[in-house]
This record gives C-alpha cells, structure tokens and sequence, in this order.
C-alpha cells in the first residue's frame, strides 16, 4: 500500500465503535445526534462540495494570465502560423511540447485541441461508434460494446459510455489502481470489451496512483479485440497537495510502445485546473497510428482549435517548470482545505467503525465510504442541512452503487471556513445515518 | 434577379467572342496566349487563392480585440457566473444576446460553442447518426440518409455529409437562392431525406443571398422525414462589401415558427470572419425543442465551452452595433480586392463567350464559371504558375463538378497588389485553357 494512504479509522480508536454499542446506547446516541443536527439544520448552511470546481482564490492566482497576450504581443507561433487565423489544425508547435511535457510525452504525440478534455474524450468514444479505430468495424454496428470502469470512477466517463449505449463493467479499485487481475482475464477473453476509462494518477474520487507495477500490467495487456483503447484521463498531472511530494506516475505511452502495444493508449490532461476551469487548453496524446486516425475526423470537425489560447499559455508558463510553480500556490491553498476535512474526519469518525476515507497526495477528491446502504441517506441529510454533495451513486455507472456506501467529497470549491462547517456537518450525518442503520440491523 | 448581381459577360463585348474564332485564329491566339504564359511563370509567384482565409491586415483590425480583457476586467457574466470557472454550459447570457443578434433572434433561442461553427454542424450530424433527432432513429440505423446539396457549396459540408456515408443529392443554385421546386419535392417525397446544407447569405461561392421568397419557401417545407432539418450556415451575415448596402435576408427562425415548423431548422453562425479565425467563438440557434435535444449530448460532451472568450467578444463590441462598425473596416479593406478581380475579368473576358462570374454585395468568394470541362485544367495551369486556388470540382459533394466548369476564387487572403498579380494570371489560363478546349471542338 502506498505509505501515504491510510483509512481514517485507523488513527482512531477514542470511542468505542458504533457496533459494539447496546440497543439503548444507540437510541441515546440518536436523539443527542438528532438535536445537534436540527441545530445545524437552523443554521441556514449553503455550501456546495458537489463538484472538483475550482474555488475562486485559485481562479484568481492566474489573473495575470490574460496579460500574457495583449495587442503588443507578436501573434506567430514557433512554425512561423499566425494564432489569429486558420492554420495548425492539431495545436501550435510550442503548445504541443507544453502539453507533451505535462503527460510526459513527445510533442510529436500530442494533438492541442479545445477547452475541454472531457469533449475529446466523448469525441474519441463518438468517433469509434460512428467510424470504428484503425479500419475496425464501427462500434455502432457491433451488438455488444462493453467498457470496464474502475469503480469508484467518474461520474463524467460513465455518462459518456452509456450514452452510447456501451455496456459498463464494474472494476473494482485497490490503492495500486483497478483489480489488474481482473482487467487482463476480461480484457484477454472478451472482444466486445473495448476500453476502460482510467484516472490513473490522483483518481477520481480516491486519489490514488496507479503503481509502476499496475501500469506496466495495462502497457502488456493482450486484448482480444484489435481495437480496445485504454482511455487514460490524466487530469491531475501535476496537482500535487504537497509542495515537495508527490506521487510518480509511469509514462504508459512508451510503455505500451516497449510492450509492442503502442496504439493501445490514449492519453488525455487539460489545463482546466491549472489556468481557468473555463478556459483552458486541452490535448490529447497517442502512438502517431491513433493520432492519424483521430486527424481523420478531426480535419473535417474543425477547422483548428482556439491557437490564440494555445499560445497565450505558452506564454504564460513558458514551460513545465512554469507551470510546476504555478500549481505551488494551487497546492498551498487547496491543502489546508483537505486537511480541515481529515481532521474532522479522524477526530469525529475515527475508530466508530462506521466509515472509511482516503488520504490522497494529490487531486482534487476525499473518497468516503459509509457502511452499507448508508451513503443515499447521508447525501440527503447533507442536502436537508444545506449542504450539496455530489449525488450518491455517482461515483459508479448507471448512477448505481452496489453497496450503497461511496460519497465523493470534493474540497475545492469553498473556503477553507466553509469546509471546515462542511466536514462538521458531514460527519454529523454520517453518525445519525449509521446509528439510524445500526438500529434497523438490531430490530431486523 | 438580384438587382446587384449580373454576370461578368453582359458588361462586356470589346472582343470578339472566342466561339466565333476561326481555327487558325484559335492557333495564332494560343501561340501568344503561350508566350503570355511562359512569361508569367518565369516570374516565380506564389499566390494563395485557394481558401475563405482572412488577411493579415484584417486580423490587425482586431488587435485591440485582446486587450478586452485583462487582470484588472471583472470576470462575471451578467448572470453572476464566473467566466473562468465551470457553468453556463450554453453560453453566457450577454453572448446568447450578441449571438442572437447577430443572426436577428432572441438570445433564448441560442446555444453559444466554441470557436468552430464548422463544429458545431459535424457535431450535430454526428449526433443525429448515433441518437436520431428529437427522439427519431438514429441514422446509423437507417439504409439511406440523404443530403440536398445546393451546388456549388462549401466542400467543408460536403466533407462532413459524406463522412457519415450520407448520400448528397445536387440542387442547382440562382442568384435567389436553390433551385425551390426541386427541394419542395424531394423533401416531400422522400424520407430518407434528412437535411439541406444552406449558407443563405452571400453564399459560398457564388455570393448569392436567398430571396425572400426562397426563406418563405424553406420554412413551409413539408418534409417527409420528420427528422428532416435546414442546416442554415449564416457564416456571412455582416459580411458585406460595401459600406453603405448590403443584402438583406429573411429570419428563417421566425418564418418556420409561423410556417408551423419550429423545429425544422438549425442555424449557426461564428466570429472566425469578425475577429480572429483562429480564435472566434461560434453558435447555434433554434426552437426551444431542438436546443433541448443538443443540450442532451452536449452536457455529456463537454461541461461549458470557453466563456473567457465569449466575454471578451461581448466586451469588444458591446454589441451588433460594435460588430457592424467593425466589419465596415473590412468591407473597405475587402472590396478594392474583389473589385481588382472583377476588373481584370470585365475586361479581360468580357465579351468573350468564355465565362461567367459573379459579383457579390457581400461574403468571401466569387464563383467563376469556366467554359464546360475547363475547371479542372485551368486551376491546374495556375498551379504551375505559382498561384493556388482551391481544387476544381471542390464547391461539389464528391468533389465532381458535373461539368468541370466552376472554380472559386478567394479574395481575402491575398493584399490588393497580389491580388490584381493573381487576376491577371487567372484570366491568362482561362483564355489559354478555353482556346485549347476550342481547338479540340474543331478537331473532333
């Protein structure tokens, strides 16, 4: 296990477990947890941890970002392209080894595309539906199209794929990343399984990091189907909660290459958390197979992508070191936000038995699992309190957890006060919802 | 007929049509014609005629454009969203109403993208292969999915239809627009019939705005198909030529609605000719019920497009009073290049029996029209002369002029200098290629 994770409970161990408690200990408990809620109830909270959105303070640390590119500015990329017009249809020379340097690969793999990440990768899913990868039958002739998700996952990914009607497998997540064991037996005995959607550094909603171990396994994958991808959604490259550590991700790319997979993989990152959630660059990287297969469509989807934003970037943090310091402060501000979270965490729910948390490096996510059949009824008693997490079930496909259990609690977006009334909150519902639980179990 | 539209040859008539040249005539006018030849090319042009691209000096007209926003701007868009952060998927309400006027329709009929109006169309075929329209079948599930085509056109949308193995059918142009009659009845008749690639406003390439009559025509359309939709490309809509007039074109939204078709047509429109082509922001406008059903894939497909962007356009030109006073510094820039080609070809052709062109009050081309199977040869000779022009049989689906007589010729890339240089050799190849082709009439 990676010696910076932990589960909560673990450093526990004040109160007696929630378990352990009698009948009458429990109903006690209950009516005291149901006044201190119905106080915070009138307390009028509005806060919103629903989504990775980024807080205001951080939006604010790239102001001078908009300075990078002002009507003095020489409006020519390295290859002589003028930003402003028609030209460089797969990204400005200099954007591509920006975004290279951040995935950790050449810039001759990368394709700088938009805004949005999230709008390649649905791209990516529709383009295979409609046109098939490499000269393979398009997916929307196949009968069965099945993806594995690692699950807890995001929300974002699955919606994609079952917007395509694509059968979504649930693969189960370990601190090392996805049950690999798994993966290869189905990945090895299934044609129709034709990706997975992988968060492999700082996942959503764990932060965990995919070991070099697991991403070698996936780079040796042998799939049966010619045309399965490993949809490989970098999104935390360098967002770091540490100033000086962090988690170290092995380059699948060449390792695919070495493994003589090199079209297996398709990597995505963005900048959306880096400058502006709502005006970044986003850019994708592959084998130069994929990339001409991908230019295909591309080319006649647009005729390029915004250059001027490409290179107002490069402007901006001129390199990966750039943007390395950059995330610095991004870090500063976003960890004590974790932090009033895994306090209140530890010191509330700490040896109750009744949850359990990851503890991530990095990201932009707390992982949080309730006992069974609890995590519905917790969300809701946030929301009745004023407090909007991101819906229950989300985390896994079809909106459906299995064991009712996975919340995703996102720091990012509220104040560092706001969080801390928050992880209050929280762990309130998350005691009444379970004492609640543990009742109904004895009178069963 | 337009009043402001003629052909080139009704001006004309100080030489003797070449129709009427005797053979040996042809053989002395091809020796000099040669002669003329040889010496252009010992000249070393090149010459880029071949796209809609906007000039440099044009981008410069924008410059300011990037000082719109910077550090010290406040980022929030009239409906207190943060323009940096994620939210208004749509748009921004201050971008909508911009749109929407720019198009001449309520801002709550727009959905305002990225930088690619082009993008948005292919997306909007695509998803009506892989999720039907409004709840139709999706047309990956169909035998036949047909185009009309009004001929000549723009090759990107023909790029698009035949991509999605969609079957293009040609609807000949006029100066009012298609050819009515033939649309009204295959429309009616056939089923398979899903859309009409229409750009209504000094059309590419011909610089044709459809008449009234034609709009009115369009919207009370009744189409088999259910799913059958007017994919309007207002890409030209202040793009005039002239200062003081302009064509005018019906709002095909409103007409529709009127006509009992609310939701027969989308259309879109962008800023890539405004500010930057690089870096413009585009949009679509549409019933209340289309929009609904784009909204469905595009939530999935991206989570807001660039909003940074969108506002830095409403705070450049505040609003469609902005944007026509800007695009009057175009139309001063623009005209004396396309009045340089119509020069050279009044007086060089005219009379000559040998072509026809157009002569738009607006847009970014004009349409020249070649004796029949010379289009072909002659882009090709200015070829070897150093001037580029975009490929014969290009403005048809498929790529095949039936008549290989149309060639497009882009003013806007070029600066007046240039632009006369270019004329000048055009005609040049058009007499050489037209005498050739004569001389090969008299020897079969």
């Amino acid at each position: 296990m990676h010696p910076a994770f932990g589960l909560g409970t673990r450093d526990g161990g004040k109160m007696k477990a929630y378990g352990e408690l009698s009948r009458e200990e429990l109903l006690a408990l209950k009516s005291q947890l149901t006044a201190e809620y119905e106080d915070a109830k009138g307390k009028g909270l509005s806060l919103d941890m629903s989504r990775g959105k980024p807080s205001i303070a951080q939006l604010e640390m790239s102001n001078d970002f908009l300075d990078a590119l002002n009507s003095g500015s020489l409006m020519k990329a390295e290859d002589g392209v003028d930003v402003r017009n028609y030209g460089d249809m797969d990204g400005i020379p200099e954007a591509k080894k920006l975004m290279g340097d951040l995935m950790g690969v050449p810039a001759e793999n990368v394709i700088v595309c938009g805004n949005s990440s999230l709008a390649i990768m649905y791209d990516t899913v529709s383009r295979s539906y409609t046109h098939g990868v490499m000269g393979s039958t398009p997916w929307c002739r196949l009968e069965n199209v099945k993806f594995l998700c690692p699950v807890p996952g995001y929300d974002r990914h699955f919606a994609v794929t079952q917007h395509f009607g694509i059968e979504m497998i649930n693969i189960p997540m370990t601190p090392q990343g996805p049950d690999m064991d798994l993966v290869e037996k189905l990945v090895a005995e299934d044609e129709s399984v034709k990706g997975i959607w992988c968060v492999p550094k700082y996942s959503n909603p764990q932060g965990y990091t995919y070991s070099a171990d697991t991403v070698k396994r996936f780079a040796a994958l042998r799939p049966a189907a010619k045309d399965f991808r490993i949809f490989w959604d970098n999104a935390y490259a360098v967002h770091d909660l540490f100033e000086d550590r962090g988690d170290e991700l092995e380059d699948i790319l060449s390792l695919c290459a070495q493994a003589g997979n090199p079209d297996m993989v398709y990597e995505f990152c963005s900048t959306s958390k880096i400058t502006y959630a709502g005006a970044g660059i986003a850019a994708v990287a592959s084998s130069p197979a994929n990339l001409a297969d991908l230019k295909k469509s591309m080319t006649l989807q647009t005729i390029g992508y915004d250059k001027v934003n490409q290179l107002r970037h490069v402007r901006y943090f001129k390199n990966l070191d750039g943007i390395r310091n950059h995330m610095k402060k991004h870090a500063a501000w976003m960890w004590p936000k974790f932090e009033a979270v895994l306090k209140v965490l530890d010191r509330e729910l700490g040896g109750l038995g009744i949850g359990e948390w990851t503890r991530p490096n990095g990201g932009y996510f707390i992982s949080f699992d309730a006992m069974e059949g609890c995590a519905k009824a917790i969300v809701a008693k946030c929301r009745e309190a004023g407090m909007v997490l991101t819906g229950a079930g989300a985390t896994f496909p079809y909106g459906k957890d299995p064991k009712d259990s996975n919340i995703r609690i996102a720091p990012s977006f509220p104040t560092p006060e706001d969080m801390e009334k928050a992880a209050d909150l929280f762990v309130l519902c998350v005691k009444l919802i379970s004492v609640e639980k543990l009742l109904e179990q004895k009178d069963a």
